[in-house]
């Protein structure tokens, strides 16, 4: 099973939201990381224009949600259940960061149907909907301002989801000078420093050494030598006229 | 210096934003993170009640907020500037991740200021915004949708700095140039250009951005550009003789 099809056995569920709004931001943020599939427990309002508003071209998520009046039947299917909380709970239920959580999604979205579960914006998760979950998530914040926005949770937690299958992007590919390309600008400029009288040949110091190490660090690429090259054959022309 | 302290080295910098309840919702997702400091490039609408009302009890991170008329104003003291976009550039600056730029924001953030720069809602940062930073970050998303909300992506780039944590963030202390400084180099340097007929003021071309990319990428240090000056001094001085 491929990447794609892994996240397609991923739900997003939104449990008593308040504000429609969020339904239509969580959807965005869901979308921008390929998720698709939102199950919302007893939405105050929904459909609303205020979730089509904020969704802000994710309509498809929303046109596709699925609404329901109990939690049990939003998770029915999944065979693995995270719950978003910030609050710590007597119930010791394992508590994961956001990182650890994807990975153990994912590892069973590999096979089978799994759910990631958020509260209210005002009261998060009741201790009874954190039973109906295998394990708590709990996302690392500030502990004198822990209140983040409910669609800024499913974003961290989606883009988590994304980070596991995305490996570190790829650098464009670079046409780099040649060290013997690039001895041959250290010469030019070793020159031209002679010529005008910056480097005193008898006393050079470590002029050299420390354009070597600032030049060294940016891995040059050939049309850049060729400019720098360039401006130094301009530069001595310059000088004799 | 503590991980508190380090974090307000920190500065987040929001440029044009259109939506003033972004500029509250970004505040929001900064403060649950730890972060305070926050710089506001020409915003359309600021201060507005609609900001104060999506801050959600950030209002100290607003009330601090201080506002430029450019980016190199806001930019002012930041030895290491992050760009955060999504779209990719002909100008292949180095693209990192939000976890590899976070690593690198920090790292300098232990010594010196540091900067991570967001564009508007609907277009993003312009080349020449970019221009003025030294790498790029992009949120790996969804390739058929990648608009994420502006709040979204602070909060996924501050939550990234949230979770490097604890761990010691130790790194060879660099006495990096400022983002003035470096800016004072780079119109020596074209103006020496000019002056030695390289650049031609009616038709440069893209000579000073392949310029800007190619220090950019070296993260040029204080002496560096005082020695980069010298050269170009003594380059006119010569000239003129």
């Amino acid at each position: 099973m491929n990447h794609k099809n892994i996240k397609e056995n991923i739900r997003i569920v939104l449990s008593r939201t308040s504000h429609p709004g969020n339904i239509g931001a969580a959807a965005r943020a869901m979308k921008t990381m390929g998720l698709s599939r939102l199950h919302l427990v007893a939405p105050k309002h929904f459909p609303d224009p205020d979730a089509t508003a904020r969704a802000s071209g994710a309509d498809d998520v929303l046109e596709n949600a699925r609404v329901f009046d109990t939690l049990e039947a939003a998770l029915d299917g999944s065979a693995f259940s995270v719950a978003v909380t910030a609050r710590r709970r007597d119930l010791s239920h394992e508590v994961h960061d956001p990182r650890e959580a994807a990975k153990m999604l994912l590892d069973v979205a590999a096979h089978r149907e799994v759910a990631l579960l958020f509260g209210t914006e005002m009261s998060g998760l009741t201790t009874e909907e954190i039973g109906k979950c295998q394990v708590i998530c709990t996302i690392p914040s500030n502990p004198q301002f822990s209140s983040l926005n409910l669609a800024s949770a499913v974003q961290i937690l989606a883009y988590e989801l994304n980070m596991v299958g995305t490996e570190t992007l790829a650098a464009p590919q670079l046409d780099l000078a040649t060290s013997e390309e690039i001895e041959h600008f250290y010469r030019h400029l070793e020159e031209t420093l002679i010529g005008i009288g910056f480097l005193d040949p008898d006393a050079p110091k470590r002029l050299m050494q420390r354009m070597r190490r600032l030049f060294s660090r940016t891995r040059l690429e050939r049309n850049e030598v060729n400019i720098l090259r360039g401006i130094l054959r301009d530069l001595t022309k310059h000088g004799r006229e």
